[in-house]
């Protein structure tokens, strides 16, 4: 399997042998933790509760071809590590931003999932007063790690200490989100006890 | 010349042919208004004034080669139209968010270089409490036109009116902003004029 920069799995559109196998991995809802986020999203734009938006995968376009004036096909191009997180927008006009991960481990989440950049990013994001988080799935459960916390278990692994988040540790800091119908993935939920209630 | 669906121009990386193309067609530093903002970010980036990102270049993936475990070219691609505009991010805890444009015209800012699902974005950013407008640049000049104004402009061609903003009603309404050093094209401070003081 194919992974980006960022670590994450690379899905090829249209691929619905990649489809079959995802659904064995993440639960058995043929979803990918993309797919169900894309959707969260959708319905939160659609029924004005918030617009938040997953950024294009980072492409570096070297070779294009234009076979007709209207259409041009991208021949050669690679992927690049992206400087921010995946999703950001707004909500009760508060700035939101995150990233969404998925392991499969079953007794931590690792925290290689994550690079430098990101998070710099989620330390400036806070700085300035964004809402910033990690969505974590794991053992089919979803949950929402605030970034202040992602980045002490951060500072931990830089400073000598262990690569992982222990899944107690995950239950005990982060929030769980209930895996929904409409949302299906309802983190707006979390933000608005956190930070509005 | 080739343009992205949304009407943009699309620039090669490493071509240094159409740079030079560029420089006599945006102003004769050899600069594209992206170019600019790019620095402008970068600008307020590191020196902690805002956190604000250009969002890739939206690409339909449909092939990718695997010539080594670790490097992967995409073989087959293909441009989408952004549902968004391209730039956001965060500023004193408000959520910002613009497009940037500019025209060749000398008289008017032409409307089709905005599509409808950029405007319908700007109007849902708006009622959720963001900060949207767009930098327009046109005659070597570079504008602040808030949303509200864009939209205004684009509700009047929908009824029939004329397809442009005309120079003097640019002039009239939006907020010129001078082409510096660094930052190079200081839209924060408009901003902070509007919003924040």
């Amino acid at each position: 399997m194919f992974r980006y920069p960022n670590g994450k799995a690379y899905q090829p559109i249209a691929s619905t042998q990649q489809k079959k196998q995802q659904s064995i991995t993440y639960s058995n809802r043929g979803m990918t933790l993309e797919d169900d986020l894309n959707e969260t999203n959708r319905y939160y734009l659609e029924n004005q509760v918030a617009v938040i938006h997953k950024k294009p995968t980072p492409v570096q376009i070297v070779n294009v071809d234009y076979p007709r004036r209207s259409a041009a096909v991208i021949k050669e191009a690679y992927f690049k590590q992206s400087s921010t997180t995946d999703y950001n927008g707004i909500y009760k006009g508060r700035y939101i931003d995150f990233e969404a991960k998925e392991t499969k481990n079953k007794t931590s989440f690792p925290l290689q999932n994550f690079h430098k950049h990101q998070i710099h990013h989620m330390k400036s994001v806070l700085k300035h007063g964004g809402i910033s988080f990690v969505i974590l799935s794991m053992l089919n459960e979803f949950y929402y790690l605030e970034a202040v916390h992602l980045l002490e278990f951060w500072d931990r692994k830089e400073t000598g200490g262990r690569k992982s988040i222990s899944y107690s540790e995950l239950e005990l800091v982060a929030h769980k989100i209930p895996l929904g119908y409409q949302p299906r993935i309802d983190y707006i939920k979390i933000i608005e006890e956190l930070f509005f209630s």
